[in-house]
C-alpha cells in the first residue's frame, strides 16, 4: 500500500511528471507514422514480456479489494486478458495516422496558408476501475503524437504501475506518465495544470465527471453519461421496436450507450406495452413506469414500480428501465431534450417526416433511426478504437478516436508580406 | 442609468433570457440558408432605419463616460460607422453556410452513418467596449444557426440596448438576447448556465478572459491574448525582417496579432540591431531589451530600457517592444514556448531546415514564415468574418469564422439493426 504523502510533495511529484510529459510531447510531435507504429509494437511486446510482474501486481490489488466478486472481475487480469490488451495496442498501430493532414490555399497576396493537423501536446486522463484503460489510452495518445499523464483508480494502483512500467520501457522518456499516488490532491494539481496539460478527459462515473467539469481550469472533454431514450412512434414496426429495446437494454446494461428509457406513442401503447412489458420481465428488467402505462400493465398483471420524477433523469446502468407514454413525436422530443445527457437517442418509426423532425430537434451526439442505441461506439462507427464518448458539443461529439485527440495549426508561408 | 437590481432578480432576469434563447435555438436550427440570409438583410435594414435612436443612445453613453478622448473614439458611433456595421451584417449573408455539411458512410451491417454539421445551440458572448461587436456577433450566430446571449460592457449599455432592439425586430423571438444590466452577478449566472449555454466566448482584456476561463462551468473558448514573437534568424533577409517588424509592431499596436517581442540571432545582432533600433525609435516605439542588446544599442546611442523578467511574458498592446538576443533557433523556440500565449509566432529566415523546425516545435495557433504576424485574422485567412481568435487548442484554433461556431451530430439510419 501507498503511504500518505504530504500535499506539497504530491504537488511537486505531479509537476515533475507534467514537466517530463511536456518535454516528451515535443519529441512525439516530430515522430513519423512508422516510428510511432514501431513504438506501439514494442509496447505490446513489453506488456506480454512482463506478464509475470503485471499479473502479480494485479493479484495484490485484488487481495486488498473489499467488493463483490462481480466488481473484482472488472479489475481482474489473467494471461488471456493481458494478451487481448497487447493485441488492442497492436491494432492501434494499424489505424490511419491523422497527424499531418493538410488543407491549403494561396491568397491573392501570395501567402500560402495551410491548416495542418497536429497533436494536442499533453493529454490528462483521469479514470476509474479497469486497468486495460492504462494501455488503451497510452496507445491512442502515442499514435496521435501526444504525451499523456494518467491517473487511474486507487483500487488498480499496483496493476497500473506494473502496466505503466512495462509501457515506459518501450516509449520515449516521459511520453506516458502515471500519477501513482492515491492522494486525491493529485487530481486538483492536474485540474489546475494550465500550461502543462492541453486537455483533460475524465472517464468514469457521474461524480468524477461532474467534479472535473465543475473544477478544472484545463479545458475538459466531458464523456460518458448516457440517459438514452428510445421513442416508439405510432407507425413503428412493433416487432422491430421490441427487438431493439431488448438489445439496447439487456445486451450490456452497465455501459453508457445502453437504453435507460422508453417513450411510447399513446396510440400504440395499449397494443405494444403488454408485449414489451412481458419480454422485459423475461429478461429480468425492473420496470419504472408512468401512471398511464401502469393502467395498461396492471390489466395484464406485469409487475412494475411507479416512476418518480427523479427517474426520468437517472442513468441506471442496470437491468432497470423507465417507460412513459407520450402524445406524439413533439412531446417525445421535448421530454428527451429536458432529461437526456446528450449521448444517444433513438426513434423507431416508419414515418420519414417524424424521423426527420426527431433527427433535427433532438439534441444528442448520436441519433439512431430504427437501430439500437448500443451502436454509438468508436469500433462500430469505424474509428477502430475510442478514448471515450463525448457528451459535450465543443471539439468532439460522440465516439472519440485518434482524430479527436488532435488539433490544428495554421502555417503561413510568405516572402516578406506585410499588412496594409 | 440602470438602477441597482437585487441579485435574485438579476438571476431570474438572466434565466428568462436564457430560456427564450434556448427556445429560439430550435427555430434557428431548422432555418434554410435563404431564410437566414433574409433575416440578416432585415437586420441590416433595421440598424439603418433606427439610426436616430441608436446614435442618441450612443451619445448618452459617451456623455457619462469619463475616459480620454482616444478611448471615447472606440465607443463612438456616427452615421457612417453605423452604415459600415449594417454593411458587415450584409456581408455575412454572402458567406457560405456550414450547416448541413455531411460526411457519410455505410457499414457492413447496413447502418448508414452520417456526420452532419449542426449549430451549437446557444452561444454566450461576454465582451468589452465597442458596440459594433453586438451586431457582428449576432450576425455570425444567426448565420451559423445559433441563438446568442450577449453581455456587453457597462460603458456601452445604451448603445447596445438600442442596437439589440433594432436587431430584435428582425430576428426570430429570443434569437439575440442582450443582458442589459450593469450588475456583475449576471456574468456569474452565465458562467453557471450549463444546460442553457453550449459555449461561452469571452472577448476583451486579459482579466475578463482569465476570470471566465477560471470560473466558467460552461465550456469556454479562450480568445485574444497575443504575446507574439518575431525571430530573426542568422540567414534572414535583414531588409525584409525590418519591414515585417515595423509592420507587425506599428501598423496597429493595440490589437492581439501585433508583435510584442523580437528575438535576434546573435550572429547578426551586431549588424541588425542598430538599424532596427533606429527605425523603431523613428516610429515612436519604446525598446525594452536584454543586456546583450543593450551593449550594441548603447554603442550607437539608441535609447532603451533594460527589460525585466516580467517583460518577456507581457502583451503591451502599445508602441513598446521587447528585444532579446538568442544563440540559435532552438533557444528562440524554447523562449517562445515558455512565454507565448499560443497566438501567432513568426520566423524570418532563408533556411528551410530552421523554418521547418520552428513550424514543427513552436506551439501557437499560427506560425508565419517570412510574413507579418498581423495576418492572423479571419478576413486575411479568407473566412470572411471572425468572432475572435482562439488561443486554446480545443475545438478551434486561430481565427474563428462561421464553421468554428458549429458542432456536429451523428445521424444513423437503420432497418432494425441490433448489436450482437
Amino acid at each position: 500500500m501507498q503511504r500518505a504523502v504530504p500535499v506539497a510533495d504530491v504537488k511537486s511529484l505531479v509537476l515533475s511528471k507534467l514537466e517530463r510529459a511536456k518535454k516528451a510531447s515535443l519529441v512525439l510531435a516530430q515522430l513519423s507514422t512508422n516510428e510511432k507504429n514501431a513504438i506501439l509494437m514494442k509496447m505490446a511486446d513489453a506488456l506480454e514480456k512482463n506478464e509475470g510482474e503485471i499479473l502479480a501486481a494485479n493479484a495484490l490489488d485484488l487481495k486488498s479489494l473489499k467488493v463483490p466478486e462481480s466488481m473484482k472481475d472488472r479489475l481482474m487480469l489473467n494471461s488471456s486478458r493481458l494478451k487481448a490488451i497487447a493485441s488492442d495496442v497492436r491494432s492501434v498501430a494499424l489505424l490511419p495516422d491523422p497527424i499531418g493532414e493538410k488543407e491549403g490555399k494561396e491568397m491573392k497576396n501570395g501567402l500560402r496558408i495551410a491548416k495542418v493537423r497536429v497533436p494536442f501536446g499533453v493529454i490528462g486522463v483521469i479514470y476509474e476501475s479497469r486497468p486495460n484503460v492504462t494501455a488503451d489510452v497510452a496507445s491512442l495518445c502515442i499514435k496521435s503524437g501526444n504525451a499523456c499523464v494518467l491517473r487511474g483508480s486507487a483500487s488498480a494502483l499496483n496493476s497500473n504501475r506494473a502496466i505503466a512500467k512495462a509501457i515506459s520501457s518501450a516509449v520515449p522518456e516521459g511520453a506516458v506518465e502515471l500519477i501513482d499516488t492515491e492522494d486525491r490532491s493529485a487530481v486538483d494539481v492536474l485540474m489546475n495544470a494550465r500550461g502543462y496539460l492541453d486537455i483533460i478527459i475524465p472517464r468514469g462515473g457521474k461524480e468524477l465527471i461532474s467534479h472535473v467539469v465543475g473544477n478544472s481550469k484545463v479545458p475538459v472533454i466531458e464523456t460518458g453519461e448516457g440517459n438514452c431514450h428510445i421513442f416508439v412512434d405510432e407507425s413503428a414496426d412493433l416487432g422491430m421496436a421490441e427487438r431493439i429495446i431488448i438489445n439496447a437494454k439487456c445486451q450490456r446494461p452497465s455501459v453508457c450507450n445502453a437504453a435507460e428509457k422508453v417513450l411510447v406513442h399513446e396510440r400504440i401503447a395499449g397494443e405494444f406495452l403488454p408485449i414489451l412489458g412481458k419480454k422485459l420481465k423475461e429478461n429480468g428488467v425492473e420496470l419504472r413506469i408512468c401512471e398511464k402505462s401502469a393502467k395498461i400493465l396492471g390489466d395484464v398483471k406485469v409487475p412494475f414500480i411507479l416512476a418518480t420524477g427523479q427517474d426520468w433523469g437517472t442513468e441506471y446502468l442496470d437491468l432497470i428501465i423507465g417507460i412513459k407514454i407520450v402524445g406524439d413525436v413533439d412531446e417525445a422530443i421535448s421530454h428527451i431534450n429536458k432529461y437526456n445527457t446528450k449521448h444517444t437517442e433513438a426513434i423507431i418509426t416508419k414515418s420519414d417526416a417524424n424521423a426527420k423532425k426527431f433527427v433535427a430537434l433532438v439534441d444528442a451526439a448520436a441519433i439512431m433511426v430504427n437501430a439500437s442505441t448500443r451502436f454509438t461506439d468508436g469500433g462500430q462507427f469505424g474509428m477502430g478504437a475510442e478514448i471515450g464518448i463525448s457528451t459535450q458539443k465543443m471539439h468532439a461529439r460522440g465516439p472519440m478516436g485518434l482524430r479527436e485527440l488532435t488539433t490544428y495549426k495554421y502555417i503561413v508561408n510568405g516572402n516578406g508580406q506585410i499588412r496594409s
